[in-house]
């Protein structure tokens, strides 16, 4: 009853419900089985939120499986996304990560390769800077000890793994001469405004390629999948359409 | 460039630039304008963030021209989303949409529908929490002042009204006798755990008209669209999808 009770009833509403088991369609038994990492919630600090939608939204169509996980530690920092400035608010990254995740993601340190066909990574801020000091530090930067374990669970099982806008970085610091696209290397008046990255990912010893925001790369020989993703400024449903199609090669190889 | 420089940048990023107002295509000059109102961040205290992203994906593939808007207030209270309990924090309504929008949000107090072709609220508590106190008194709410001056501006305009979710109860509440959806009126062994909506929406003397998640309703009358969207315990893309059909409604009446 969404009623005058609503308030109180809500420890179970977020419970490990209907409500957050059904997020994601589970019709199948052999469905595919997929582990999505959030860094929190806004575009700024944490997970871009628009790009998590498209990855469940296509996961769900293609009737995958999704378990979430976000690293149980405190952000970097916490952003007014409304004037662009750092805040003094403490906020943990798995707890703003259940927005997203409508209460049903887990700590990180539970996602285990073995239990999972395959990886994603939405972007956003959040990447470079609770998944990574990437936003700090550049292409000598550090990856969260529990991101680098699962990325390398993942590589060394053949299992694919997805990386959407900046989250190629990861990919590009702990496997050396991979290849990823984080869109264009060039600015191009303005159209892709963080293109330093792709200097940053061959500065880690990666290759970069270089894709539109309506198309992923795929890496066959390290089964990553990449797409740009908001590196590019470009419409909404552009975005949506492109991390679509890393959605769709994720699960080819998986 | 996004490398060291990046969190000093932050301000620039999120200034009223092109990353911002590319979110959605701006292409034509004769395209429909379109105003979307949040109420956070965060299905349990603000914005379902997911169904905020299938109203934007769908304007934007439309080619419609979108403004977001949510009221410069505290919000009723703060969700840890990981625990589904109440939390100390103290947050503002319109810094947390500012996490949807990437930053380009106004105040709701600056809608005016005479800039507008249509307006539409996707649901999430916040709208029981934030633009209404639904939440705790149920039907015999109040729904804040700007909400329901912006409803009424774009009513008496005879532009269209766009609601998704738990948002119907708004226009229930604000206009006698119109026709809305929340979905079933009956909880289906879970699969419409707040079905007492529908019955609080006959309450405030409105109709309730059942439908299914895939599907919106037309109260053509009124030009007052609603879709049932995560009231209904689903996979994800069904409720991108009826959202989609909700977008599309609104913008053939407009």
């Amino acid at each position: 009853m969404f009623t005058s009770r609503a308030v109180s009833l809500l420890p179970k509403l977020v419970a490990r419900s209907a409500v957050n088991s059904r997020l994601i369609q589970t019709s199948a038994s052999l469905q595919t089985n997929v582990a999505v990492v959030l860094s929190g919630c806004g575009v700024y600090d944490g997970t871009e939120v628009h790009e998590s939608t498209a990855v469940l939204v296509s996961l769900s169509r293609a009737g995958a499986d999704v378990s979430m996980f976000a690293p149980d530690k405190p952000q970097m920092h916490t952003v007014n996304h409304l004037k662009g400035e750092p805040s003094e608010a403490q906020r943990n990254v798995l707890e703003e990560s259940a927005r997203i995740a409508r209460g049903n993601v887990e700590p990180l340190s539970n996602l285990k390769a073995a239990g999972f066909d395959a990886v994603i990574f939405p972007g956003g801020f959040g990447v470079a800077k609770n998944l990574s000091n990437f936003a700090v530090d550049g292409p000598s930067m550090k990856v969260d000890k529990d991101v680098e374990r699962v990325l390398k669970e993942f590589h060394a099982a053949k299992k694919p793994i997805g990386l959407c806008c900046i989250a190629p970085v990861l990919a590009a610091k702990v496997f050396t001469g991979c290849e990823v696209t984080v869109g264009s290397d060039k600015e191009e008046g303005g159209k892709w405004p963080y293109c330093g990255a792709a200097a940053a990912v061959e500065a880690m010893n990666a290759k970069h390629v270089v894709k539109p925001v309506s198309e992923s790369y795929v890496d066959t020989n390290n089964k990553i999948v990449t797409t740009p993703g908001f590196m590019c400024e470009t419409a909404i449903h552009e975005v949506f359409d492109g991390i679509g199609t890393l959605v769709d090669e994720v699960l080819k190889l998986a």
